[in-house]
C-alpha cells in the first residue's frame, strides 16, 4: 500500500481508482449551483448545510426536464452528485472530527473510490418547466456536476433508530 | 422525442445516454449476492425485499477492503450499486404502481440516465476481514455490481414527514 500525499494514518491504494474507472460511465444531466466558489468557503458537511440555510438550484440540462414530471409537492429528495474535484485513492482516512483513522466506507467523505456525493436535500422550490429546483442541504462547490435526483419515500428511507459504530459509542 | 419501445404514454430520449456516458467513469468495487438470478424473482422494490427478510451478501473485491475499517456496530447503511441491465433513455415512465405517467426523477425507477440504484439496508452480519456484509433490504439481481456503501447517519438521512406528492395525495 502506498501512503503518498497522505496524512499519518491515512493510507492510499497503491492505484488510482480515477485511471481504471472504465466498468461504466455517466452523463451529467445538470449542475448544482450554491454560494461557494472555494472549498474553503464550503460548509463541511450537509448538516451545517442545513444549520447554514443557504439554498442550492439544481439546474437540469434541458433534454432532461421531462424526467422532472410529476415531482409536484414533493418534499425532500436524494441528490447524488459528482465531487470532481477529490481525489479517489485514500482508503483509509484521518478526518478532523473522526477521533481517528476510519475505512472510507466507514465515511462520507468526498474522497472515495466512486466520488458519488449523495445528501437528502429539503425542496423549497421549484420551476419544473425551466428544469430548476430550490434545495437547502447541500455542501458542494458551485458548479458541481448533477447525477441524479430520487424522491425520498419515508417508509423505506427513514431510519430515525439507525446508529453509527464510532460515532455512538463513548 | 423518441416513443421507441416505450410502453403507451412514456417518452424516450431522442439519444441513448449509454452512448454519451463519457463525463465520468465508475469502477465496481465489488457484487451483491443475492438469492434472485431473473428479474422476475427479484422483489418488486426494496420495501418487498425488507417484507421477505432476504439476505444479501456486498462482497468487497480485496483492493478495497482496508475501506472497510470502523463500520463495526454500524446498523443501516446506505449502498449505491449498478443496474447494469436497465436501459437509460427512458425519461417519462409508467410503472404499474404509479398511477399513470411521471418523469423518471419522480421515480425509484433502475431505468434512469444513470442507472444508479440507492437502498438504506439493514446490517445483519459483518467479516470485514474477508470484506462481507450481510444486509437486509436488496431488491437486485445476484452478482449486480456495488459502487459504494456509506454511514447512515439518522441526523441527517431520516426524514419522517417527508412526503411524495404523487404517492401522498388522493
Amino acid at each position: 500500500m502506498s501512503t503518498a500525499n497522505a496524512r499519518p494514518g491515512e493510507i492510499a491504494l497503491d492505484f488510482d481508482p480515477s485511471e481504471r474507472a472504465t466498468d461504466a460511465g455517466l452523463v451529467f444531466i445538470g449542475r448544482i449551483r450554491t454560494p461557494w466558489d472555494e472549498r474553503s468557503d464550503c460548509p463541511r458537511n450537509t448538516r451545517e448545510a442545513l444549520e447554514r440555510g443557504a439554498i442550492a438550484t439544481l439546474e437540469f440540462d434541458d433534454a432532461y426536464r421531462q424526467g422532472l414530471t410529476g415531482l409536484e409537492n414533493t418534499t425532500h429528495l436524494h441528490v447524488l452528485y459528482w465531487m470532481h474535484q477529490s481525489r479517489r485513492d485514500l482508503i483509509v482516512q484521518c478526518p478532523n472530527h473522526s477521533n481517528g483513522a476510519k475505512g472510507v466506507f466507514a465515511l462520507r467523505s468526498p474522497v472515495r473510490p466512486n466520488p458519488i456525493a449523495l445528501a437528502v436535500a429539503e425542496v423549497v422550490g421549484m420551476d419544473l418547466t425551466e428544469g430548476r429546483i430550490l434545495v437547502r442541504g447541500l455542501d458542494c462547490l458551485d458548479g458541481t456536476p448533477l447525477l441524479d435526483i430520487k424522491p425520498y419515500f419515508s417508509g423505506i428511507d427513514s431510519r430515525p433508530d439507525a446508529k453509527v459504530g464510532w460515532m455512538d459509542k463513548k
